[in-house]
């Protein structure tokens, strides 16, 4: 074990870099320029850009006509720590036990950006030299939804063109078990407002009479599945590109299915779309599912009311190549065409991103798989996740490129929960993996002409 | 107009008789003590009953064999004044404007039981003693549930023996309109939640293959009612008492309807059970009313979250001759029938209260009637209310007497809320009206021998 790198690696999570607070402003600064620091001592050309929020650093080497380009996109920031009694150790003091490094941010991106930076760093050292063109990119805003990176890709677009993103930010099925990731779902919000009376309403007196905007809500909600399990929008499944075989084939061998997610959700049971197991609906199913529901009393006991509104949150998780705005546009019509006049419905569309799916079998993912498999000497398990990380669309869009989540993290490193951890030796294998992964893309034929 | 007698009133109000408060705790004693003294000063034989929370009232005039015995009931403690920002004038500093005072428990129910007492004694100077044997009882805890007058009537059973109770705690159904409210609706109330997870979850990585409570939830309290708007819990309706001709028929020609009811309450459409009016939705129909629900995330914008719980609080007016207990077992049952194994549901029963019916054409019923008529000089509207009052049954049980609730509070006296307000015109109806009603008693044949 490399006890410099261990260093490196506390010394990086003791900054306190939360993006959300503001009294942290400074402190994320420091952290955005150790790490230029850093990286500009691996002997790559660094700066940090200022971007209005926190900075983005950014470095490269020696960009060669011939060889492809390559970026690794990561971020320095860190989510909140609340609740921090929660903590066993202070989550700024970097705590290693057992092998785990316990500290906010260790698994959720420090310890896998930093894995890539020193990879690079041992590479540079021991050949004078990358096998590609590199461009790291390392965020200060990932935790607050990226505000500025878009920007910054467009302004930096011909500075930044690349043929493939490496993004370590994703998991691991298992411990061991080398982990790519090629699809992600995409996300439609919306928010519900049901109102009725002009003000509470006692429910005694006017009990009856009048419709209950909770009652209301509640049969809108109730109608967004059948018995089934199954989303009733019309329309909602239409454009779902269906699971591949091999697909279905490969997520059924996984170390990780119905007993992992029953243990690591406590629900009594599993429950889901018919006709589906749980990873398929996880990962490539669409669902509607309600965020938040308040309306009238939330207290202790009860109060005899008929509240005069009613609100839910709904998110809809989307799979290729379902349209978002087309999504939202369905479930608004199909809730109106439902609302009594006896209420008022509003319905208000809220933030969106696309699915996403790359082929995990095209040239840059076999140089992925390549590299896992040689990192951790095991076969490769291809999956998608269910959740959704919109800057592959960014760089989709903005760069034309695809990206490769290539996951270095655990089920149980806690990440935006008390206790994150990462262990240590995930931490080394991600230097290896940065090794094998430059070396596998630089087999790769360049489509991007980056030198200058 | 009696000035005295508006400057009793307007002194009453003064009082802030606030019986939930423990800060206003020697104001509520101040309150009674006062009362106390203007009964004793009218001739009656008084005193504050200790209770071990706020005194009870007691006051009687010397009773006589042969003659009935009259109770009248009222209570001298109030709402809160929160919002107080809401009020025009300070809550307890009463403002006469335009013929009506201003002030919190003016028509809830100070106006209406100092009438009371202001008539007994213009009676007695006037003629020396009353027509009928009479009890004032006048609590001070009817605001936060009653807590000590069951106990206390239980306790002084022998020296309560009468043979009818008046109450003027209901409302006219409009300004001028003598209003006999003979039936009340009972309540049952429940709460339901709903536990999936051992933790809030993240719905992208976990939505598709775990039951969201909410979307359970959603679907429980949507089943409670049919496409009509019935109640669809199976044997809801057994024990319905169907409407008599007679009510259907008073009713329809009421000048208090779905105008009104549209108007009062601000909804854009009215809505209720098929094939009943308004009113008789109101007040012989039994309803499921959801008063609360909450779980998940309800602050600005949108948090990816399956919660892990989510709960709603329901209450349920019953009419005569449905069974509080009864409704809730089949409602709980119902409601666990359908309970996917995938989630847990607690159902909590709460509080519950029977329905009341009175038959207004009784002997004291049509002395009632010949009061009101003769008081406000119109024929007198029989209706039933929607909410619900306690003390009547729990006169019928421990005393074994029917209560007579002769409205004087207007449809917009806003008791509870900011403004509460009450007319001197109704004010001193009151006192006409008490005594005519003590004559018109007078007049019934005494069944309850409390002289002593």
């Amino acid at each position: 074990m490399n006890q410099a790198h261990v260093e490196d690696l506390t010394r990086f999570l003791r900054f306190p870099s939360v993006s959300t607070d503001p009294e942290r402003r400074q402190d994320v600064r420091a952290c955005a320029q150790w790490l230029a620091g850093k990286l500009a001592a691996q002997g790559l050309q660094t700066r940090c850009e200022e971007t209005g929020g926190h900075p983005i650093v950014v470095a490269r080497n020696e960009h060669r006509a011939g060889r492809p380009t390559v970026m690794i996109y990561g971020h320095y920031d860190v989510q909140p720590v609340d609740p921090v009694a929660l903590w066993d150790s202070p989550p700024f003091e970097p705590r290693i036990e057992n092998g785990i490094v316990f500290a906010r941010g260790a698994a959720d991106n420090k310890g896998q950006i930093l894995a890539h930076v020193l990879g690079v760093g041992e590479t540079l050292a021991e050949k004078g030299g990358l096998p590609v063109n590199l461009i790291f990119v390392i965020e200060g805003e990932e935790e607050v939804g990226s505000t500025h990176l878009e920007s910054f890709l467009t302004a930096h677009r011909d500075e930044l063109r690349c043929d493939v993103v490496a993004v370590s930010d994703t998991g691991m099925v298992a411990p061991g078990v080398p982990t790519l990731t090629y699809g992600l779902r995409g996300i439609a919000a919306m928010e519900l407002k049901v109102t009725g009376p002009a003000t509470d309403l006692h429910s005694g007196i006017f009990g009856g009479a009048v419709a209950n905007p909770l009652t209301v809500l509640s049969r809108l909600l109730a109608s967004l599945h059948d018995a089934q399990g199954r989303v009733a929008v019309p329309g909602f499944y239409e454009d779902v590109a269906p699971l591949a075989d091999w697909e279905r084939e490969a997520w059924r061998t996984l170390p990780f299915g119905d007993a992992e997610i029953q243990r690591l959700t406590g629900v009594p049971a599993l429950h889901g779309e018919a006709g589906f197991t749980s990873l398929e609906r996880l990962w490539a199913r669409p669902t509607a599912e309600i965020n938040g529901v308040g309306g009238g009393f939330q207290g202790q006991g009860s109060k005899t009311v008929i509240p005069r509104e009613a609100f839910a949150k709904l998110t809809f998780r989307l799979v290729p190549n379902q349209d978002p705005q087309k999504i939202l546009a369905s479930v608004g019509a199909f809730l109106r065409a439902q609302c009594p006049p006896s209420v008022r419905l509003e319905v208000l569309d809220g933030h969106c991103g696309e699915p996403y799916a790359a082929d995990p079998h095209s040239a840059h993912g076999k140089a992925a798989q390549g590299a896992l498999k040689s990192t951790f000497g095991r076969p490769v398990a291809l999956i998608r996740e269910g959740g959704s990380i919109p800057i592959v669309n960014t760089f989709r869009r903005v760069l034309g490129v695809e990206t490769l989540l290539l996951g270095l993290a655990l089920p149980d490193c806690r990440a935006h929960a008390p206790n994150e951890n990462f262990p240590l030796e995930n931490f080394f294998a991600g230097i290896r993996l940065n090794r094998a992964l430059l070396e596998e893309l630089a087999a790769c034929s360049p489509q991007t002409d980056s030198a200058r």
